[in-house]
């Protein structure tokens, strides 16, 4: 614990550089329902919600809505349970403005998620301070640090990396034997074993499609009591969580006899997978990595419906972005750990995709995890 | 699919109804990471990752994530796949806006849980229409829409209860015996029961706490693979989903032999549980149940550190509230399906909460779960 009290405190500080930098004295993190940022699970170790504010002296208060869970978890200078102020935010944030000695007229940075009509009302109620909200602020400022895992983090993706390679070859071994059948018996499979392995959950719901359901990118349900791994493509996308950071990865699984069109699409994909890991070392772009996929998969006159790739670490999609957006200005750099997941679709051929965790090292990438097509 | 069409359509006309009334030509709702909400589903079928927009004369337009899943799952005029935008939000709601024939200068709703930095972006980039974003807007009416459930729905939630009642004397039975001794037992059962018997998949992460860790009000994890129903208070807080709608309730464990404290604890949740329940009716406002049970545990030197309950729907969380926030202004009527949830708390002596799920009717309410606190 003495450990994550000093790193939760040096990135505070590090936060606390950056507003003074700005001429911000205090920013608000806030991670609830309405919008999820585990950032505050960054900065302090409260596992969620509440929000969190940061001045320009690395001072952190924090207003969770479970008093006795934030007791046990949370490295901060004060605690606030939210319930005081009846869950009204304006007051809230009123009083740890006060309690911080926040100067009035000073300026108080929100969350770029706020929502339009709430940052409205937070304006008008906290009147005696200049309140800021806006894209490219503190907020982006911290998923730039957390794109850049540090020593703590990296050591918690070997163990990540380590459980869900585990659970790939256990995959593989059980599918092919019948010995797991149906998308229920993979995605519980992977529940159970993770969480019995020390995983904290599942990095996001689990989807096992199988044949039938394949083409669907993210299929709907993500999965259901039918077959998987019979004649066809299937899909299996996963992550396991460890200490709150989220491996990423989908198997895929042929069994064939495939159509020309299905083994064409196994081909492809398994060929845009090994561009795309050839391609990733510190400096380069990260859209020109997706743009070179992209251009692959146009040479034979498919195309991919969805991003190459992202960032993973507290959330599932974080930076850096491995997509074609024309705001995606991301340059690879040590420390990202970024998934490539080029994948192919057909409404009746069905879906084909195969996903890595690739952490980008000083000299070029270390493929993490091992999945694979999988051919039955 | 012919009477669901026909609800969506009909839904959709409300919409139109009301935006025409507020002189709104057209008004979007979305369903993205960055802010869900199953209105989109509710409003055209759509399961998630699209924007809708609805025109005065209830013309609608969906862009869409996955077009595949899209052309399976959406009842809309007009399909537009988000990637042939670049998956840029500006310029495909242009798009959507001179395919609808919106009017320049017309005004056009965004949804209440834009961002702030996003609206600013919309409000230039989309300078031809008037744009509006503020609470209490189509998003409130839609969700008030939703707070009554129709026939459809309430057929829907037969099923589910059924399921969940079903489970529920299943688990009581198991955890009784010995048959499910821990957290990732009991919670991977509900899993694996509820999409075997047809649920598209859990309402939220099922919460299973054992006594060493029921102190929580969302335990963190939700699930580990500790023991439950073990001497002291363990807490079971599950749903699950039939086409899009989830139950919500909570079963406590009370193995004994328990200390004068805990007993208190259980009695007093029973009894302000009861109290509920014959609170609710038609007419009464939902904040005067919250209040009469808190009044009721500061009787008694206890507070309950969250709300009493929320409607459920297509959402674990959504209208009516029945909560003691000042601007709650909610008043029961029939058709809508609200959760009673009684707990307290304790970072000793664990925690109990009793929750079931209510149907307000003409005449009074009817309960639709049986989830209890079972003595061990």
């Amino acid at each position: 614990m003495t450990t994550m009290q000093s790193v939760y405190r040096s990135r505070r500080e590090r936060v606390a550089e950056f507003i003074k930098s700005k001429g911000i004295a205090a920013v608000r993190f806030e991670d609830f329902e309405e919008a999820r940022s585990p950032s505050v699970r960054y900065l302090c170790g409260h596992p969620g919600d509440a929000f969190l504010v940061i001045g320009a002296d690395a001072s952190s208060v924090l207003v969770p809505w479970d008093e006795n869970m934030a007791n046990k978890m949370a490295s901060v200078d004060k605690i606030l349970p939210y319930t005081s102020f009846g869950r009204r935010s304006e007051s809230a944030m009123r009083s740890v403005l006060e309690i911080m000695n926040v100067p009035k007229g000073a300026r108080v940075e929100f969350p770029e998620s706020m929502s339009y009509p709430s940052y409205i009302e937070h304006v008008a109620a906290l009147d005696d301070w200049d309140l800021v909200c806006e894209k490219g602020g503190t907020d982006t400022e911290v998923l730039a640090m957390r794109s850049v895992k540090d020593e703590v983090e990296l050591e918690i993706y070997e163990r990540a990396s380590g459980l869900t390679n585990s659970l790939i070859a256990q995959l593989e071994d059980l599918v092919t034997s019948g010995g797991l059948k149906t998308e229920l018996d993979v995605a519980l499979f992977i529940e159970k074993e993770a969480r019995a392995h020390g995983a904290e959950r599942t990095g996001f719901e689990t989807i096992a499609a199988g044949p039938g359901r394949s083409f669907g990118i993210h299929a709907f349900p993500s999965y259901g009591n039918g077959p998987i791994g019979t004649k066809g493509l299937s899909i299996l996308d996963f992550g396991i969580v460890i200490e709150g950071y989220t491996s990423d990865v989908t198997m895929s699984f042929a069994r064939g006899p495939l159509s020309p069109e299905q083994a064409t699409m196994v081909d492809l994909v398994q060929a845009a997978y090994e561009l795309g890991a050839s391609a990733c070392k510190p400096g380069v772009p990260a859209k020109d990595i997706a743009q070179a996929i992209d251009n692959f998969f146009a040479k034979s006159g498919f195309s991919m419906p969805h991003a190459l790739g992202h960032g993973i670490g507290l959330e599932a999609h974080e930076a850096p972005g491995v997509n074609l957006r024309q705001e995606n200005k991301a340059v690879l750099v040590p420390g990202n750990i970024i998934t490539l997941e080029p994948g192919l679709y057909h409404p009746e051929f069905g879906g084909v995709r195969l996903e890595n965790d690739v952490l980008i090292t000083e000299t070029g990438c270390r493929v993490l995890t091992n999945s694979k097509i999988v051919m039955l």
